[in-house]
């Protein structure tokens, strides 16, 4: 506490993210990160961007990367938003579509960065309280409010939402906007992105952290009517001109273009989720279906805090949330290789 | 306007970065970028992090980075705060520390992304006006105030202050934070930075984007005491985990430890500037005196629009600013290459 700092300051609770270790030989299986790197093609792009034009800006638009974006998904530049990481995209997407008199609507059991930006930009929030399959059930949110967001699948939990009542949500919801973040769609999700022409409230959210390997760059994107990326451009240029680097953007644009590399992955992923899922059964853990590169389950006999910390004696590290008590049994267990899936395996059978 | 827009974005009026065309075969003396590369070593380091662990996040609290910088300057690492750029740090800064019930001072002619922070944040705030020769008279911010905030050389102009008027300033004013915004201080203008260990109300920013030729790369940095760091980093643990990435993060360290580029690039620069300043003032231009990479400069009969006008004809681009009234006759002139220099002048020679 500080003369010196702005009251705001006072009143914040930071986000907390995952533990980025700085041992090695662990198996880190906590912060979602991919198993496997980026595309051949998105490391040739980058070892040409380390030159004598670093002394450049870069482009402040990001015109080329928002061209990748908007052609992957048969939308226009106009429509699309980018940001250093998904993290700053939603920072202005609170600052910029959701502070309004009625209350920002998400569910209790979410991603913990929504209260935390609520905090920075004194917006007013009512959680929804997830059903008791942890699921969400969308009737809930119609209600009166300043704007909904929800991650679908949902975090920490991995449970998807069909589009279908994502689509009957936005036919209700016409006055306030609808952010979903989709940082986990494509481990099996069905997007919202195809909404997006016919709801001008509809803003989805991407990271090309998670599915696109690339996590160590920085890069994430909004996509949405023109009416809502202005709102984010005019906050984004009162806050940061440049946020988008040359090796960032260069980057990005590569992993945009190789969707063969993307689709690889993903379906790598998606199949040593499934086997991991039936192991982890086999073993007496109840694990929530997951439409995510992660899984959230809970052992019906041990407890999840311990397992966690013996799970950590093993040089294998899983991310537990203290609260609220209804998830406190829960371990969330990020998708590596099959090997990861071995060891892990291997050190239940041990530990359990 | 729309319905979906918070209240702020209505309000906005964001800031306009210089010009980044992509048109090449122009010599660029509009954006104060250095017209010498990065360190050997800087692009080495690069190369190496494009690599399978891009896959993983960068470190949240950037602690090699911060230790590098403190290093630097004989501070301790927790009195470093790293940011995407000093824009971003600055944002945070005006967040942070610089939002108080009485008003924030600065410059009436500075840079003019100060206002737009402002504006982002809400920030009640008087500009004082510099003096008849342009210069910023400190005693003039000695009246009640929630902050202080200045460039050091100012910007646009690039007059530099004396660290005995800064120390002054900081002697009478305990109680609010003073902000010397040091962007271009390496080109010959005394940094404030040893006087930190004595104000803990003193920060001062720094960015890699000029001295450091790394504008491409975006990394800024803010030096204080451990109070000030902390009230920046609640805020930046409030918005983004993650804002630097492993190229900035690799590429920071590697420029900061390379002691001897930097100090021979400034060297090259500042010979450069002093003799187109001499070049200039025979062509009938009156030169402000300057401490940073470029030059404020106004033709004793010629109008600043037209004659910026005329060189963008000839493939030279300068910055003109139209508001306010009292220099809009300045070109801002960027420090580039002696050869440059020499195109400046021939085209000059023919326009004038």
């Amino acid at each position: 506490m500080s003369k010196f700092w702005s009251d705001v300051v006072h009143k914040l609770t930071p986000y907390v993210p995952g533990e980025q270790p700085k041992l090695t030989n662990l198996v880190k299986l906590n912060t979602n990160e991919n198993p496997y790197g980026p595309s051949p093609k998105v490391i040739e792009a980058l070892k040409a961007e380390a030159a004598d034009t670093l002394r450049l800006y870069p482009d402040p638009n990001s015109d080329v990367l928002k061209a990748a974006i908007a052609s992957n998904f048969n939308l226009q530049p106009n429509q699309v938003f980018v940001g250093n990481g998904s993290d700053e995209v939603l920072a202005h997407v609170f600052q910029a579509l959701l502070k309004h008199d009625k209350p920002l609507l998400f569910p209790d059991i979410s991603y913990s960065f929504y209260p935390v930006y609520c905090g920075l930009y004194a917006i007013d929030y009512q959680t929804i309280p997830l059903a008791s399959d942890f699921s969400i059930h969308l009737d809930d949110y119609k209600r009166p409010n300043g704007g909904i967001i929800f991650p679908n699948p949902n975090a920490p939990t991995g449970i998807p939402l069909a589009l279908n009542e994502i689509e009957c949500l936005l036919q209700e919801n016409t006055e306030s906007v609808v952010v979903v973040d989709e940082a986990y769609v494509d481990f099996g999700t069905e997007s919202a992105v195809g909404l997006i022409n016919q709801y001008p409230n509809l803003l989805v959210t991407h990271t090309l952290s998670k599915a696109r390997s690339l996590a160590g760059l920085r890069v994430g994107y909004a996509l949405g009517s023109v009416d809502l990326i202005e709102a984010l451009i005019r906050v984004k240029d009162s806050f940061n001109s440049y946020p988008i680097d040359r090796f960032a953007s260069a980057g990005a644009v590569a992993a945009m273009q190789d969707v063969a590399h993307f689709e690889q992955t993903c379906q790598k992923v998606i199949a040593t989720r499934e086997a991991l899922v039936r192991d982890l059964t086999a073993l007496g853990f109840e694990v929530l279906p997951s439409g995510a590169n992660f899984i959230f389950a809970k052992h019906k006999t041990h407890d999840g805090a311990e397992l966690t910390a013996k799970l950590r004696e093993h040089n294998i590290i899983v991310r537990h949330f203290k609260s609220p008590a209804r998830i406190s049994n829960y371990l969330r267990i990020t998708i590596g290789t099959d090997q990861q899936s071995k060891q892990l395996i291997d050190a239940l059978t041990v530990v359990l």
